[in-house]
């Protein structure tokens, strides 16, 4: 059927048809309909919305995302028509019924989930029946090197290039704004990518943001690092592994990391940058996504086999995840407490020995220091200051002010500071209470928004003496963390009220 | 967030936020929100698309579908809220890691599927993960209670009532139009709602519709059932078990019939009407929807079972279901054949065969026929012109004329002959490839659409005698069928070439 285009500012993929001729075309809303630009013979699947007013009889409203492929003008003429449904359908289908998927299979679904030739239905139905079914070793292996060869890759000359990788769920986890300038200032290389926080209070890309633009290609990636050593950039942005920011949104509702296509996930980027040598950081802990030891050296195997099959030396460092990283949470507050490190501060200690003890690691696999020496070396490149200097050259390459000073970075100018409400010893931070009150408040998107730590686990604290600080870029926002922390309540004292009715023990 | 309504004409659930407003509600694409009618005490959830210039900041777009629910007029000022996952969730995600589901987390997961309180993908993992974690016996009799209890249902004064349910996939099915009527005739109630073709060639309700309205209430459908003795509407406008239909979309795409979801469908509409006596037609057969007689009479078991636990006797009957029943497929063509045999025709024999016997064990089990004595029973309430007079008191009491006639109802006009490209038997029918061919040509929303057969398998046609005829209400339709039939080949002629390149074997 020939209808003519109007583009419609809808962020979203999909078409909007006027009810008669989706009649005739003989589609239902949900239906999937092939649109046609003849002209530039590009064929776009999309999903079918309906309308018997907003678009009139004879045109096709075109959705945004839907148009970034299609490269339509308003009024340009298009054949749309029935679509039928890929053939990877049929191997989620497969999946479904507990058969496990060939190389070509999982091959082909990677490429639909990339074309964005799955229904979201269809792409929540291989997801879920992924993480039931759960993937064996090969279809795990099949689907990295499916994601990898779906998207950029990079390729470097001289070897060996590093790289690290933390698995998550740990608030104020910064130690990549200390490990990278490690790693480079001992003469290694690392093209690290990074995430922005979905559910978390935000991801090193988030926190790199506030020193430096962070969307970069791939290709652009390349080149900062042979220049300066190492990069501290946005992974969504270079078209490297995309299948995976697809899949994650599908498991974002159910918080689960379907433990094949997290595998999948990491090692892709990790194969796709063109890595060697990998340190994968698996915190530990109730509240993270690993509870217990054995599961984590379980996960550690696993990722080391991968990366065999996929030829790199993985280690993994099981680290304690029940607590922050250092005192702050919260893009500035991060990123002020990352370069005071930088700068010179001999604390926070939980900060400073996690980074050195993860940048060591990679320092032994790659031969920069003997086995057990590695910490020491990462220490002293940290205290000496070179690490500093290298963290300035990628800050200026990226595009930022390389004069930035930890003094210049500040919190958000509305503050609120929760005060012991006994006296005792500090005996609980509950990880998932602190992001949540740390969003509440603006994080990451307002980069004043967070909390700052004044007593952590194992404390003792008198009634009254300050345990945390509040702090938003917006008064609205401080009062909506400050109603939500009287309900989360975050940071336990020994000895303390859980709740009375009608008041609560904030002081 | 206070923002000004906009109502905006697509047939969609969800809501359009300016970009700007997105970023300070902390939502993105595909996030959920809270839309607040406050002056009506309305809370809807709605998914978010967003814009950088359809809806100004400060507006905020409504989709048809949600306004149904938060009926605001233009320029009405609500509040916007981010929204939490529903409880449900936690629920899904139980049942994705192999748990099973109490009777309480069943009910608040259909409770939100039926107030729209899930995402498609929520949905959809839902379907998925009782897919592969098939439910058990317990599970599915929660579920169908859970589907029965959020919808309408009817009680009736007087039993018993009776129903019937087929299970689909056979083309041509419209045994309900006699069985019905003939049950009628012997004194029983029969309530019966049934389905619009989601894959196939027409369901019962698109057949109706050709005779009379088919969309009424389910407390209409009890007062014309009180009248007249028996209903044939569409199971879609009865607010009957609602959130069935949410599920089976989720589905269509896979074509998978989740075992523990179909059973609960079918059974809870049985529940909502108030049927005490149910006959279920399973049909068996290559390109139906069972296979294979052991794999039918597991089925049945386990209906048996199922109706046992929720106080109703079932008996079901498996069919023979490799070809059409009759000789017509599409809404006009075979209403035209059912009222024929209610006249008086005394064929298509696979019709009336199939027919009285599902209405006789109906008979038996109401105590209308001794054992072995039902299908006669029926076969004479047909014969004897009585189920006719029948069927006209229920086209008049749903709004038809009653004074219909087989021969008032036309195919459509643009017809297509297809001649036997050899001498030969019959040796098979495809009937995935006839419904294909019916509804490219147009079947069911083009009532005259439709395939007649003029031989069936196992006869014997010479080369160039018609084998079938393929009608459409519009020529364009009729081309593109007959080029679909082309590539299809739909009926086999023994000794026919199944190929011929650069032509095919049509004549």
């Amino acid at each position: 059927m020939k209808l003519q285009a109007r583009l419609m500012d809808i962020a979203n993929r999909g078409v909007l048809l006027n009810r008669a001729d989706a009649r005739l075309l003989g589609v239902l809303d949900g239906d999937r309909v092939q649109v046609i630009n003849e002209s530039q013979g590009i064929v776009v699947p999309a999903v079918v919305d309906t309308t018997s007013s907003l678009i009139e009889k004879g045109t096709i409203g075109i959705y945004r995302l839907t148009n970034d492929r299609m490269m339509l003008a308003d009024g340009d003429a298009i054949e749309v028509r029935e679509a039928l449904p890929p053939a990877s359908v049929a191997h989620i289908k497969k999946k479904m019924n507990g058969e496990r998927l060939s190389k070509d299979e999982m091959a082909e679904i990677i490429q639909d989930v990339v074309n964005e030739n799955l229904s979201p239905t269809e792409l929540t139905a291989f997801v879920t029946a992924s993480y039931i079914n759960e993937l064996d070793m090969d279809e795990i292996e099949h689907l990295t090197r499916a994601m990898v060869e779906t998207g950029d890759q990079i390729s470097f000359s001289s070897h060996p290039i590093v790289d690290k990788h933390s698995i998550g769920g740990v608030p104020g986890n910064k130690i990549s704004l200390l490990i990278v300038p490690i790693l480079v200032a001992s003469g290694l290389k690392i093209p690290k990518t990074s995430s922005r926080a979905i559910t978390g209070a935000g991801g090193t890309a988030d926190l790199m943001e506030v020193l430096a633009p962070v969307e970069f290609s791939a290709s652009e990636v390349q080149m900062m690092t042979e220049k300066v050593g190492g990069t501290i950039v946005w992974g969504g942005a270079t078209n490297i592994a995309p299948a995976d920011d697809r899949i994650i949104l599908v498991e974002y509702p159910f918080k689960i990391d379907a433990r094949g296509q997290m595998l999948a996930s990491v090692m892709a980027k990790k194969v796709a940058v063109g890595a060697d040598l990998v340190v994968i950081d698996i915190p530990i802990g109730e509240n993270t996504k690993v509870g217990s030891v054995p599961e984590g050296r379980k996960l550690a195997r696993e990722f080391i086999e991968l990366g065999d099959r996929l030829g790199i030396n993985v280690q993994c460092a099981l680290t304690y995840g029940e607590s922050p990283v250092g005192h702050t949470i919260g893009p500035n507050l991060e990123v002020q407490e990352a370069l005071a490190v930088l700068e010179g501060a001999r604390e926070p200690n939980s900060l400073i020995q996690k980074s050195i003890s993860i940048a060591g690691i990679a320092l032994e696999m790659a031969g920069k220091a003997a086995h057990g020496a590695g910490a020491d070396l990462a220490q002293e490149l940290l205290f000496s200051g070179k690490a500093l200097e290298k963290m300035k050259a990628i800050i200026e390459v990226q595009g930022g002010n390389p004069n930035v000073k930890a003094a210049d970075i500040r919190p958000g100018e509305y503050a609120f500071e929760v005060h012991a409400p006994a006296s005792g010893y500090i005996i609980g931070l509950n990880n998932h209470a602190l992001i949540s009150l740390a969003r509440s408040a603006g994080a990451p998107s307002d980069n004043g928004a967070g909390i700052c730590l004044h007593a952590k686990k194992g404390t003792r604290v008198k009634k009254g003496d300050p345990i945390f600080t509040i702090y938003a870029d917006k008064a609205w926002r401080l009062e909506k963390a400050i109603e939500e922390g009287r309900r989360l309540m975050p940071v336990m004292v020994e000895g303390m009220l859980l709740d009375r009715i009608p008041d609560t023990p904030w002081s």
